[in-house]
């Protein structure tokens, strides 16, 4: 019999691409969707560095530097260099997304069998990358009640075995938004020093701290070693599409070992690239407008969550999401009720099901993520609808 | 001890980039280096395709469908209909260039341990992808003396166990140019059905077939479930750096497994299917000028290697690569010797180590590949060169 292989098996479903099926029908039976379940921003693609790409006067569309090319890891150094991240060009690997990043920190670090240890709830994907690389996740629970701050460091020495090798955190978080502190950040260094551990930091929405500065795990000192730096301008610059991340870090055995990979898959999407080193030269104000414009959705989807009764949503300091804690019976079955089941003036929402940033089995039932990604007037109707919607729901329950 | 990964360790580094230090000293003493060595055509990526990347009006460069955006798979439906290859748009996933498409293709089928014969020598990165999945390479080794025709069937049954999974195979070939024809790929079907294999058949090549028809693994009949067809839109339109290719299969176990490889990766680049879907609509001569260029360039260095004194190159159906003997000690040196040693007017030529295309110990020794990615002027000039250099190497001998 022609199988699929067992790791093909163990791979996991996207949990937030498996209510799509209920989307559609709904918007073919007419009624409007609000899409709070993805992080797709609806922010415009900053023109000046599309203007870039339809500029371009390339004769051949040629393979770049493995590592990418010279001139956009340049311009690199400079924007990291005003982050106080101070790299040169061959600490950079240009990687098609985070994605790729993080499944190279993965392959290049960590063996099957080895363990990395995840605060969750966490982004879904990293729980594929481990599948793809045999790598064991193991979480440790960051509570709502907390703000989903970082979990204590008792609790990760609790998890640590011999075949733990690193930490995965993501900062500011998705899916709780929570923005690590530089007291929090110190904690987890001394901790990687103890134990002897990588730290991989995707640092994806770092340009998305509201509350507070971003503190990298590149502005820790004397552990250059251990960390690996996690990049990606798919958010930072709306541009989900052009598939370009980075993977850095000052440890030249990682890096010697993340260039083979880079070299086996030839080189980054090339227009990307054109688009990422265009975009760093953008007018300081960029990042302050769209800051402003995120800030502005955040303060009104926290306020209009916890108008509801029964709902709690604590005031996450970064990136563009939020988790809320719903008086629901179970948040698989109310976001499907949501698409399938109920419309309030021919319009409701979609949310993700908390259950699906969560390794531990039953926790996030009763949680969702939102993703502030629409503007404030969709924001206010989405709420609308939430709103109605857990006065009608079969499954109420205040917990 | 913070430590890199042992799949790290065994992750093979390029044999073709392991000599661009030395081609880079040659050119700072001033020396001309024609570059051979690697599959970089010269050829324009075609101005109709690049047009529509520079003429795009997005807002937001967004994720794509994680298979594809459906208006490309449209596309590529039609075009492989015309190469009597029939397949619907949800049997097509579009990928991250070929690279990407034989990952999926072993992550989805092999489990680590598993093995997949591949005739060598054959593509090196090969290698990395199967040690990146955990997956064991079984070489069958195909001869100079046979032009690398396909190896006899029963070298295939030998290497079979009971962890064989499936046979990957190039067609046309890189490194050797060879192509399979009707009666080789009947033989391969005959083979995988009998031990139930699945066939991945690289066919990135399949456009430039100078002597015959290319016969795709889609042709064979009653096998569907077993084929797994890996594309590329990297050479067929000189456009490596839009990182596009394409898995497509009729198996739907593979399709939904992949799939969930494509969503955690989220989506292949966005301005590569642009450029990918408009490269379909190029009028029907784009594929003969291409063609008539590359056949003219292999029938220069076919006939020029040939005529050097001690040298072998059979004359090979498709692609654009040769492998020649050469009266030399080992290749490697001689590459090298190439680079560091020698120049002829001030130029001189790279090449790649026939040993890199081999996973048996020792063969390739005596052998290298020859990319004709260059105009036949410049062809010209690097065989001079070439000729002069066997004439001086001190590593000569004839065996």
């Amino acid at each position: 019999m022609l199988s699929i292989s067992n790791r093909g098996k163990q791979m996991p479903s996207s949990p937030i691409r498996k209510l799509v099926p209920f989307s559609d029908a709904a918007k073919s039976k007419g009624t409007k969707v609000y899409h709070l379940n993805i992080g797709q921003p609806d922010i415009a693609t900053p023109v000046q560095a599309m203007e870039a790409v339809r500029k371009n006067t390339l004769r051949v569309l040629e393979y770049s530097h493995s590592a990418g090319n010279e001139s956009y890891r340049k311009k690199l150094v400079q924007y990291y260099g005003k982050q106080n991240i101070h790299v040169n060009t061959d600490q950079i690997v240009v990687t098609t997304g985070a994605s790729e990043a993080i499944l190279f920190a993965f392959m290049a670090c960590l063996d099957p069998t080895d363990e990395v240890i995840i605060p969750e709830p966490f982004y879904a994907c990293y729980e594929g990358y481990a599948v793809e690389s045999g790598v064991k996740v193991i979480p440790v629970t960051s509570h709502i009640d907390t703000g989903f701050a970082l979990p204590p460091i008792e609790a990760f020495e609790k998890a640590i075995t011999p075949n733990t090798k690193a930490i995965l955190i993501c900062n500011p978080n998705n899916p709780t938004g929570y923005l690590y502190g530089k007291e929090e950040m110190e904690s987890l260094k001394r901790l990687i020093v103890k134990h002897n551990l990588y730290l991989f930091s995707d640092e994806a929405y770092s340009e998305f701290c509201y509350d507070g500065d971003h503190y990298s795990a590149m502005h820790l000192t004397n552990v250059d070693d251990n960390i690996v730096l996690i990049d990606t301008i798919s958010k930072r610059y709306s541009a989900c599409g052009a598939r370009i991340g980075a993977l850095i870090t000052k440890n030249t055995a990682i890096l010697s070992t993340v260039m083979k990979f880079a070299q086996a898959r030839l080189s980054p999407p090339g227009f990307g690239q054109i688009l990422g080193e265009a975009a760093i030269d953008l007018p300081e104000n960029y990042f302050e407008e769209t800051k402003a414009e995120y800030k502005l959705r955040r303060d009104t989807i926290v306020k209009r969550l916890n108008a509801i009764p029964g709902v709690y949503c604590p005031n996450p300091g970064g990136a563009f999401y939020v988790i809320a804690k719903l008086p629901i019976d179970d948040s698989d079955k109310f976001c499907q009720w949501l698409l399938e089941d109920f419309s309030f003036n021919d319009q409701t929402v979609m949310l993700a099901p908390g259950t699906g940033f969560y390794s531990s089995f039953g926790l996030g039932i009763k949680e969702v993520r939102l993703a502030y990604v629409l503007n404030t007037a969709d924001i206010n109707k989405a709420m609308d609808c939430l709103e109605k919607a857990l006065d009608t729901y079969p499954g109420k329950m205040y917990s």
